[in-house]
């Protein structure tokens, strides 16, 4: 049965079908640091979108689940493929179709690297606002499949604000064309919205009309202000949020984070307890608003400093772009990604606190000011989430939900999150999900034991 | 049967149930121009969640349709509710729960009026952009299931991108909390989107967390340009979308739509085939973006002119304003609402005007050029829409449709497009649109007969 099922794709798609042990093996990790048990049959590299629906209507005949990837840098272990599997890989499909400046949309195929189609577009003076930090390594596909977050969202929007159209094949094999190249269109149901963070469950995005932006002329402005503790810098994060100023980017560092990159970057220490904003400002009014920006902070007792050109702001974006790589050296890190309201981020670094203390874990945290989400990073030894960390991570989670906010602010459900789920949603909301998971792939061959799973 | 489920209604919830012979007829009809055969059983006064989860659990045990109802100033017939039906009203939950200027965001039930949540938030600078013409007779409830759009959509977005979460009762009498207080969030299928225009065949909308602005400082800037045709005005529109600077507001009128508000005004009348343009721009560059876009218009060959103060402003405005009215002197409307990319307005400005040649009709069009949204406008004796106008809205659909647009961009398919809704899905997605309604409303008792009809 297996065999047939390798059979089959290969008669379809000829050397498109990739079963090399070291290509199975690759399919079955993202960079969640949690690998599916087993090994994919074969990673399919579909060029087209006639590969894709030829590979779904083998899977559908043969009941043979189908793991949708982009470039799995997926941080929730979404694309992770497993034993009886088939890894579709979209990453080849990576053209631009089309680019129009006047409509300011593109038309792009799904495996396109978000920073490649940036690139592209600046040429035209144009620009796709969602900016992950993962944007030189991850998919458009993907990034739209998750839903994905960036630095610059809270000014400028996250995915779900810029996608205007979707190409998606069903489970059967079938091609759906969802919304309209139109900016306004309210026809039927919002299915391109849907799609927008479902993970793989629905169906494959095998193209995308993007919403673009002009980008922003002028410079930028840069500053940090350090404050004595991470409540101190949460209140301020939550001033600037409270002011008539609009950031573009503002990130929280506390101070284990803070210390881990100084170390790793071979700084000057900190000093002990020391947290850090970095915010950046653009726009026409970027200067005055760094000014008022830094007078928030200052009155809210932060020590300021506004860089005084590029280079130096480049220095102080360093500190903050270490992160991963710092954790990276101390062990294997589980990043997690709660969202609160911004006001609530005072009283959600407190959870934390309360939480490290009650585990004796320290646990380093970054976080999007701007928008309310944190990335509270488990580190640990060997490739197994110890059960505290869960313990830990599960506490976490029910704090965020009870100041209004989300287990995921940016990195979805995937396996790591899907116990949780039914926490967030209820029991309810959960099986009407499911049930509307169902109507798109009635057999349940999409990603299987994700999102939904338990 | 019929009065048992009266009667059950009226025990449960008193004299929240109103029978009375000129509220169940009031209740056949919104603003479309149409009315539902026959009259409902009675008109429901919700007063609160409670009340709404007791109709719908009466409705389902009885198999009685609902019909909700905001304030009834929609165009497409959704709230329109005819025999057998109960037309259940959200009007009297007006309450604004809660108001965080820290979060910009506000809770609110669904019958608050637009403009009377409008006028409390600006007490505290804050600000919900979807500013629909009809802001100050119509319900936030109803803008969020019809999705409205505004003038300053184009700007500011529209009601899709100003929601953050909903409370929803479905049709089984169930409540559901759908989204988060955080800004950003991923968790599951995103059910707020899908609950935007969702036109009231999915559950009731509740309770909205809605995303609020800080209102914008300084003043605002109008300027009109006059072409010789519409198509010139249209192509103009074009060339300010596709120039650097971003329009708060643009407003297309073409020569019809002009000559009757004139009359209508007793202003002096325009030349022969004269289109016009009215532009507001907004913000710290207001008077920057105001020349520029002058500019922009002159050299499209239009006669600009800046209004010298907000006096003369409110004049110019009060011309675009005056359509509605104007169009109800001259017999009875129905407003078309198609939506196409920027770009491709000159081109459908064209089939307007192909379209007006082969029906011998004149179809006076306003535009909201800033979003390519149009509104042409088909005026008749009577109530009862000739078959000559649906065959030459239909023409305009499909021309629509060309052109990489949509039926309906801010209107909803309600009753009066519910026939044209499988010719832009398509039958695979008609279907799939379908069972998902289905998943929420396994019975089909939410405003059946609308959307998913024929
Ligand atoms: C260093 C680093 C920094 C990161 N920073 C951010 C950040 O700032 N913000 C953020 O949001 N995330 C971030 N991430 C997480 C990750 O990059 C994002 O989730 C990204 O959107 C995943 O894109 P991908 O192409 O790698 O998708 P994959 O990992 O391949 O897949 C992710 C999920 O989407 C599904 N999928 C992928 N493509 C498609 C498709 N075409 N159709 C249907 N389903 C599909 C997969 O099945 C899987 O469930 C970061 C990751 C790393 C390693
Ligand atoms: C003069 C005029 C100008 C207009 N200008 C605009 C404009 O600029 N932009 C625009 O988009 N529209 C405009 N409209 C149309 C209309 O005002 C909008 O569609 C508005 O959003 C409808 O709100 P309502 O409260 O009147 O809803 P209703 O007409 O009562 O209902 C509309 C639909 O939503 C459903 N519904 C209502 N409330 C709920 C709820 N709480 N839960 C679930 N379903 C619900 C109903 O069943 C129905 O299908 C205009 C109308 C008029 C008369």
């Amino acid at each position: 049965m297996t065999s047939d099922v390798v059979a089959l794709l290969r008669a379809a798609l000829g050397d498109r079908v990739d079963t090399s042990p070291a290509s199975r093996n690759h399919a079955r990790a993202d960079k969640s640091g949690h690998a599916a048990d087993g090994t994919p049959l074969a990673v399919v590299h579909a060029a087209s979108v006639h590969d894709v629906q030829e590979t779904l209507r083998i899977a559908s005949a043969t009941g043979t689940p189908v793991v949708t990837r982009g470039a799995a840098t997926g941080l929730a272990g979404g694309a992770n493929t497993g034993a009886g599997e088939i890894a579709l890989s979209l990453r080849a499909m990576d053209r631009i179709l089309e680019v129009r400046p006047d409509d300011l949309l593109a038309v792009v195929e799904p495996g396109i690297l978000n920073a490649d189609l940036d690139r592209a577009l600046t040429a035209q003076g144009l620009w796709w606002p969602p900016d992950p930090a993962s944007r030189e390594i991850s998919t458009v596909g993907g990034n739209i499949a998750t839903g994905a977050g960036g630095l610059l969202c809270a000014k400028y929007g996250v995915v779900r604000d810029c996608v205007l159209a979707l190409d998606v094949v069903l489970a059967d094999g079938r091609l759906l064309q969802l919304g309209h190249r139109s900016v306004k269109g309210v026809t039927g149901l919002d299915l391109t919205a849907l799609m927008i963070g479902s993970e793989g469950t629905l169906g494959v995005i095998v193209g995308a009309t993007l919403k673009l932006r002009r980008r922003i002329a002028g410079e930028t402005r840069t500053l940090t202000a350090t404050f004595p503790g991470v409540r101190d810098a949460a209140v301020a994060s939550a001033a600037v949020t409270a002011s008539d100023v609009q950031p573009a980017i503002m990130e929280l560092m506390d101070a284990a984070s803070l210390a881990a990159v100084h170390a790793h970057l071979a700084l000057p220490l900190p000093a002990r307890g020391q947290a850090q904003l970095t915010i950046q400002t653009d726009g026409p009014s970027a200067a005055a608003d760094a000014d008022a920006i830094a007078a928030v902070l200052a009155a809210a007792g932060g020590t300021v400093r506004v860089a005084a050109d590029g280079t130096e702001a480049e220095q102080l974006w360093r500190v903050r772009r270490s992160m991963h790589p710092a954790m990276e050296t101390l062990g294997t890190t589980l990043i997690e990604d709660v969202s609160v309201p911004r006001s609530a981020l005072p009283a959600m670094f407190d959870e934390i606190t309360r939480v490290e203390e009650a585990y004796g874990l320290t646990i380093p945290t970054v976080c999007h000011a701007g928008d309310g989400n944190l990335h509270p990073n488990f580190v640990f030894a060997g490739s197994v989430v110890p059960d505290a960390v869960w313990a830990a991570a599960d506490e976490i989670f029910r704090a965020a939900l009870r100041l209004g906010g989300t287990l995921t602010g940016e990195h979805g459900i995937g396996v790591l999150k899907s116990r949780w789920l039914r926490d967030e949603l209820g029991d309810d909301q959960w099986e009407l999900q499911r049930q509307i998971a169902r109507v798109f792939d009635p057999a349940g061959i999409l990603n299987p034991g994700k999102v939904f799973a338990t």
